[in-house]
């Protein structure tokens, strides 16, 4: 509930402008008792970083394990997903962008655990491939990790708001490179 | 010899602490006579900038035209060339970091034409494999920007800093990975 509200707050108001106190009178309580949740807004920040993160990994997690698409489908999706969701977000989201800057200047912890998560799920994706004949790939976490590397301009908040006007590979065509790189003969 | 100054300056004092009076200072001239040449600091930075970027194209540059290198030894050496310059500027010289971080910020249009030129050599390096029949490419601008794209973690300077303790994959890795998507079956 503290979460709901603070999420709220970041996106209205903004993260720097939002203070405990303001968290505190919308749920109607006194600060003291938000203090005994969480011990600064810092730590608010991260719980709702991590929730919004935990949202993201569950629509991703649903592509991974939907064992009725080919690995290279699942590859093709995953990754539009993970630049869709992160596009809206940081785009049109000017505020939440905010709240993730400071996340990534001052948590780097808990944005570490997240890329550990996508990695996770992309050597489980590029795995499959593997065992399917799909992808030729000699250790699946490196070429996860070189996926997720390549890929940094369609998901990073940064990146995403300074590469936008720069001419580069649209997603699709970088997808297929990716493809190509794991091995999938199929996709031209 | 004005820019010899101020990129000594803005190595030692900081970008952001170097004032144009202090470059006229250390030239024995006035700032009015700095000024006949450069109508403000941001021109004095976007023109040292320019001069530093030359400086590591036409390293870059001396590797694309080595013919006498395969186009894919051309390419690994090309992407570890990037990579160490890249390196070497904005981890061991913290204040470089700074002035580059300014010019990313207020004056993308030079780092824009940077991003377009190592774009524009790695299509020629593409090509020539292409050619050679070392790569199987349809379109060799779209796989230059790709690698480009891809590659970014290693040379982007606020990444390199970011990723310095992520797990991910090494510089070796992302190469061999990116060959294989240019269709250089020799390379696993």
């Amino acid at each position: 509930m503290i979460l709901e509200v603070a999420e709220r707050l970041f996106r209205e108001i903004g993260y720097r402008k939002t203070t405990v106190a303001d968290i505190a009178k919308a749920l109607r309580m006194s600060s003291a008792n938000v203090y005994r949740f969480f011990e600064s807004k810092k730590a608010i920040n991260e719980a709702v970083a991590e929730r919004l993160m935990a949202e993201m990994e569950a629509d991703l997690s649903a592509i991974v394990t939907r064992s009725s698409a080919s690995a290279a489908e699942r590859f093709r999706e995953f990754v539009r997903a993970l630049n869709g969701i992160s596009t809206e977000r940081f785009t049109t989201e000017r505020r939440m962008h905010e709240m993730v800057e400071v996340a990534m200047a001052e948590s780097w912890e808990v944005v570490h655990r997240h890329i550990a998560r996508v990695d996770d799920m992309l050597c489980r994706l590029v795995a499959d491939g593997a065992r399917s004949g799909e992808f030729q790939v000699e250790d699946p976490m490196v070429a996860a990790r070189c996926v997720h590397a390549a890929i940094i301009r369609f998901c990073h908040p940064a990146l995403i708001v300074q590469c936008a006007d720069e001419p580069g590979p649209d997603l699709d065509e970088m997808i297929s490179f990716l493809l190509r790189g794991l091995g999938n003969s199929r996709t031209s």
